[in-house]
């Protein structure tokens, strides 16, 4: 299989068009769509194979308005490590599309899975972690690429959403997802735009 | 921008035909083109748009021998966790192309980065270690769409490769990737070929 020059165009733009989106219309996501995205999640990479992810997709409104006041409790205790300019600046970003997006997943880790017999993950246990934040990426494109947007949400608590969803023991929360049809499509990320943390490079240094 | 069925499908099958490769030529990588790859890895998502990874591109020979010196050791001492049935199976395995690819790049994560002002990531700080693990992704697709390969070798010791690299205080090693020309493509992961670890599903829970 050789990929054209257009084709990997394309993943090039995949890729710029794809933003944390924080703004969702409140319409369902098709059936078969979301489907098709839980099977190209299959294909991101793993440590030894071992496919370390879980995902609960939360439907029941009292857990996600469970999950809306852990946010806000999180979210507002975040904001007291700004002095008060910076403060408001950080209160006035919209960091989670929780309210409105039809579809919410929360993502795990099992951090000792059967699966991979232990290949490849000895001397770097994060690996497991690192497949799970691989298999998001690959969900999150897939999204973008089916005109859909995803906003990963970190400012939870874990040990608290771990238990207000009843996971097994071992499974450790990587992250909450929101998933739906974007309000607006965007190519540069929010926090550039808001002046919060403008877009930066990175050099790759020589040894 | 509306991305097509057809583009969709092109990242589909960019998805399933990126594996990790760990058989490599030995000619070099256009420098151009590597150029690219490092500006399309820009591109990818980061808590509080802070991007927290650093790149180390390791050429000097002596450097490479002491990193495959450290995965022999790891992998060898990995190898003694099996019983002898499966320990040969393990020993039998191809784990990483160190010895052939033309370009290796050791990749950190800064776990304290000023940029981004702490945003996102005071519940989980893991969230930089997933961004790291997300730019990795993100050359790796970037990588199989121009047609080359990528290999993530974890079957090392962090800490030696921070002393090894002689790495600022504050980096955390994260994975150090082999890049270059595959010797063959292939849709399948060799684990699954191998019969180590057949691939599964991952069903999603709902609550």
């Amino acid at each position: 299989m050789e990929f054209t020059p257009e084709e990997s165009e394309t993943l090039l733009r995949i890729l710029q068009w794809r933003r944390d989106v924080r703004h969702f219309r409140r319409d369902p996501v098709d059936e078969t769509l979301l489907e098709r995205l839980r099977q190209t999640m299959e294909r991101a990479p793993s440590v030894g194979n071992a496919r370390p992810w879980r995902v609960i997709r939360v439907e029941d409104q009292a857990l996600r308005a469970e999950v809306r006041t852990n946010f806000q409790r999180c979210n507002h205790k975040a904001a007291q490590l700004y002095a008060a300019d910076r403060r408001a600046e950080y209160l006035a970003l919209k960091l989670a599309g929780l309210e409105a997006a039809p579809v919410q997943l929360a993502v795990f880790t099992v951090m000792d899975p059967e699966a991979g017999h232990g290949l490849g993950r000895q001397t770097l246990p994060e690996t497991l972690r690192q497949s799970t934040a691989m298999a998001i990426y690959t969900l999150w494109l897939a999204a973008r690429a089916e005109n859909l947007g995803l906003g990963m949400v970190s400012i939870l608590e874990p040990g608290e959403i771990e238990a207000l969803l009843k996971v097994p023991v071992g499974w450790e929360f990587a992250a909450y997802l929101c998933l739906g049809h974007p309000e607006f499509m965007d190519d540069t990320p929010l926090l550039h735009r808001a002046g919060w943390q403008e877009n930066s490079t990175t050099e790759w240094q020589r040894r």
